[in-house]
This record gives structure tokens, sequence and C-alpha cells, in this order.
């Protein structure tokens, strides 16, 4: 059989940022890939993910996963289609998602990658309501900030990939529901996302905005971003609240964390902060991901994908995105399914 | 009957503290004290106590408790003794704790105060290994911070009243524990009080002392300081570490507290912070009493009590402890038991 010698664009790591990334910090390279070999699958990437975590990856500090090396190709959820395959599981033609990167063809073990269902509408939602984001708010949300009905539930970066989850299945779960986003636009996309109250933090009176969409205090607070604005938020805490961290996207290219939070608050209102990683849930995937599938289906959540074009614009898009200039999820595409 | 009019010291709020307490922040005057009325008990104070959490209602921030009014009697947990009663579950000679305030004599209803069984011997420790302090280690410990065993337990202010509970309930329940305390003297009373390791914080390389104590990493973090001591023992902590927030002795005296914790951090250990108050758990007061109580009678507790003379020198008590001068738990003797 002739081995067909296939051309791989892949972005890799140049240098690590220093603060806020920049173009030169990126590569875009050419390297030939081969064919799969027993147990292994070529797939052709189709659409990468843009994700705030990915920052964390680029840097050097000690954190819950390995680093990139300079070199390496940038880690990403990808959603692509095989095109070889040495492995009985997978046939060509078959869409898959999987930790591929940023590059325009992966050979992966075929237990590493997870089949999307054709009947999945657009298969997109494969990387983020159905995926990883989609998981993410739903433990975030349901397990870690175990709300009420009733209960007062405030998102930070609520137009975001996970923030657009959370406020729908807060609203699915019998909450009042704040969302918290940068200008009009995505406070318009917020209400879209189950939120019954849209606060600019661009605008001057966070405080205030906050007393009056929280007449009854905050139970749940789904941190995604840290800094000032979760400072205004920890003021209208609920005795016995529970702080979910998620992300803290404004502290991400400070080359150190700043200290924002005074932990004596905690006593005040005997309240509860917890951060998490979606992964130690894998366990819980299948049932959490068959709720999500099944709240699409009936038209309770809804989405926006914010879509870049082109591999070599995936640096822009993932900047664009630690800038807050996505209008929802931010995804790359990279090629069109060929079968 | 005749009414026996008594002369009552008092030490009342005279300023606000602005940071660090003074001697012309309190006053001393004398009031007349009548009889009790139906369901009322007369109380002769025998024993108050000196504990941070006064601070905080000397201050007029939003906290968990009202606060006090310039010329209100400092609040404290006492124990006293009934000198008349009009409740039928008392009678003269009567041992009781209560929230009965730095004063030579209190008028409760009868219902507000408990009754000291005169087993307990010492009685003083219905103020602090039996008392609130006790029963604050006992729940922070157990049910916040949720200890298994072999886990490593780190304890701030290890040596003060409720420190030296939770390093021997920890070790009680299996756990390698790690006190640390300010100067040779109290790492020396560490030892007494269930500490494997007593670390000092006075000395220059706490973070390379935590990181030999702690070869395991920190499982559960019993906080009474905050500030730049928990910020080493932050940077130490395991994969679903608690971080129990009993008290920030460090941020007291601030009119401020200090920002002095960047939340990110509980994401790379999917770890949690809490906050409690013991009075939240008063419908389990009794079940953790009788533990307690048993582990003193089998010597499994053992504690220290720092005794100053007289009522009128509770502000330079309190002070004191503040400063950390205190050894064990910091108590005022007022009277002798009479009867």
């Amino acid at each position: 059989m002739a081995v067909l010698v296939k051309t791989n664009r892949r972005v890799t790591l140049k240098e690590r940022p220093v603060g806020f990334p920049k173009d030169s910090d990126f590569a875009l390279d050419e390297v030939e890939v081969g064919a799969p070999g027993p147990g292994e699958v070529l797939v052709k990437t189709l659409w990468v993910s843009v994700d705030p975590y990915q920052r964390g990856r680029m840097s050097q500090a000690r954190s819950y996963a390995k680093g990139l090396e300079l070199g390496d190709v940038i880690t990403s959820q990808s959603l692509g289609e095989v095109v070889e395959s040495q492995d009985g599981r997978y046939a060509p033609g078959d869409l898959v998602v999987g930790q591929l990167g940023w590059q325009d063809y992966a050979l992966a073990r075929a237990g590493s990658v997870r089949r999307v269902p054709e009947a999945l509408q657009p298969p997109t939602l494969a990387l983020h309501v159905v995926g990883t984001t989609g998981l993410t708010a739903y433990f975030g949300l349901l397990d870690v900030g175990q709300p009420k009905p009733g209960d007062t539930v405030v998102v930070s970066g609520a137009a975001g990939a996970v923030g657009q989850v959370v406020g729908q299945i807060a609203k699915l779960a019998g909450c009042h529901t704040v969302g918290i986003a940068g200008g009009p636009d995505k406070c318009t996309d917020c209400k879209l996302y189950g939120y019954d109250v849209a606060l600019d933090y661009k605008d001057d009176d966070l405080a205030g905005q906050l007393k009056e969409a929280c007449p009854k205090g905050v139970d749940v607070y789904f941190d995604n971003v840290g800094g000032d604005v979760s400072a205004a938020v920890h003021r209208r805490l609920n005795v016995g609240a529970r702080i979910v961290i998620c992300g803290q996207i404004s502290q991400y290219n400070l080359e150190r964390p700043d200290p924002t939070f005074a932990p004596g608050l905690l006593i005040v209102f005997r309240a509860r902060m917890e951060g998490f990683l979606v992964s130690d849930y894998a366990h819980r995937f299948d049932e959490a991901a068959m709720r999500l599938v099944r709240w699409v289906a009936e038209g309770k959540i809804t989405w926006r994908e914010d879509v870049t074009e082109g591999l070599e614009n995936a640096p822009a898009a993932f900047m664009g995105m630690l800038r807050g200039e996505n209008r929802g999820k931010a995804l790359v595409k990279v090629a069109e399914r060929s079968s």
C-alpha cells in the first residue's frame, strides 16, 4: 500500500508569552505526517478550539497540567474527520473530537479520541455545549455550586463559552440568574443565555448594578474572571454562599496572580470558595453529556459561535478571546469535511 | 424580701479602636444591679474569656454579629455562680456559663445560660476545651476540614485556644499534624497539643520549614491567622485540599483586611476554602461536648490556661492576646467561688 505523505501545518509555541501574548510568540511550520500505526488513526482537523486555559499551558508556572515546551503544537480540543484508520473502532469519514492541537492533521491513539454522532448538529457542539465547556458549566454549577430553586446565581464571563451554558442550566434549575459581561452586545446575548439580568462590567457602577440585580443577595457566584469584578460580587454574598472558581481570566496575563481576596469574608458569610477541573469528573461525562444533548434537542439550551477562518489565524483568535472580543464560543474553522 | 443592691464593675467600650486597641478604648465603671425578675438569674462572674472575635464586635464593619455600641459592656463568654434565681432550673451556688460580658454581675434569662456540671474539673474547661473554642475546633476540623487518616493537617495559631484542641483531635483522627506558632515557648507547647511538628513563624524560612514538615503536601489547613503565614501554607496544598477559615487574627487590627489570596490557586489544587461559625452548629453542641468531655476524662486532650487576675485587667489581657503573648487559653479570673 502506498504511503500518502501529507503536509501538516502546525501552530507551535515559539516563545513563552510574557504578559499578554503576541504574534511573535507563535510560529506556523509545516511537517510531513505519515500513515497511522496499529491502534492509531490519522485525523484531518476541521475545527480547533480557542480557550482561556491554553494561556496557562504556555507558561512555566506550576499548574494542574504539564505546560508546553517551546516548539510544541498548541494544545487544543479539535473536531476532525478520520482519514486513515488502523483501529477497528474507526473508519475513514468518522467524525471525532480529541486533544489534537492546532494543526491540519494529527496522528492519535484510537482510544484517545471520542466519536461525534452524526445526529449532533452542528457537530461543532462537541467542542462546546456538549463538549468540554458545557461539561465545565454542568459540573461547576450543579456539583460545586449546588444551586437551590430560587437562589440567585451570578456568573462572570457570562457571555463566554462556559458562561453561556451556566446561565441556561441555572435557569433550568429554577434560579434567578444574573450575568456579568463586557459591553452592550454581550449583554444583549446574555438574554439568549438564560440570564434574567445582564450587567456590563465596563459601566462605572458595577456595585450599584449588582445591588439592584440581586435584591436577595448572591447564593452562588460562578467565577470565570476574578479581579475587581469578583470583588464587587463578593460584597453581596449571602450566608452559606458558594463561590465556584472556574477561571480567573483577568489574572492569566499577569506575571504573578494578584492576591485579590481576603479570606475573612468567608467567615462573615460562612461561605465556601472552591476550585474544580472538569477532567476530575471524567467518570461522569456520559451522564452530563446525555442531559446536555437532550436540552439542546429540546431547545432549552442555545449558544453562539464566534468563528475565525483558517488555522493560521488561530493565534489572532486566541488573543482576541483573551481581550474579550469574541461573541460566543471562539472556534477556528480549519477545513471542510471531505466526505 | 429585702432587695440586696450589689455594685457591679463593668468594662465597657469607650472608643472604637482604630487599628490596634489601646487602654483608652476601654472604660471601667460601676453601676448597681438589682434582683432578678421572673425567669431570670443573677450571676456572679468568676471567670471571663478573652478571644480574638471580640475585636470584631468593637468595629462598625459589617459582620456576622451585631457590633457593640459605645458604652456597652464588652461581649464575653463568662463562667459564674448563680447568686439569686427566679427560675426553677437554677439555685444559688450553681455554676453556669453564658454570654455575660466583662462585668462582676450579670442579670440573665435562665434559658440563656448553661449549667456547668460539678464533675467538670477545672470548671474553666467550660470556657475553652469543652466550651466555645473546643466546639470551634471540633466542627471546624471534622465537619469543614474532613480529615482522613494519614492526611497532613496544618494549623496556624496552633498554640492558641482553638489551635490547641485542633491538633489533638487531628491526632485522634490519625493525621500527621503540623502546628505553626510564634516563638520557642509556644512551639514547645505544641508538642503537648498533639502536633508532630511545630514550626515557628518568626523564623526566617517558614517556606523551607513547611516543605520539610509536610513531605506529602497539605491536605487540611486550619487557618486562624491569615496573612503571610497562610500564603506560605497555600503553596504546599495537595489536590483536593480543604482550607478551613476559622479566624484571621493577623487582619483584625487593619482598617481594611488585606486581599491576601489569589483564588486561581483553588483551581490548580481543586481545593476548597470555607469559613464557618461555631454558632451554626448549635444543634449539635451536645454531640460534640460529650466527645470532648470524654477525651478530657481519658487524658486524650490536654490544655494550657493563661490566667490574668482581676476584671480591671481584662483589656490588658485582651491586647496581650492580640499580640500573641498568651501561652494557652487566655482567661481572666474575676472572683472566687463563694459557695
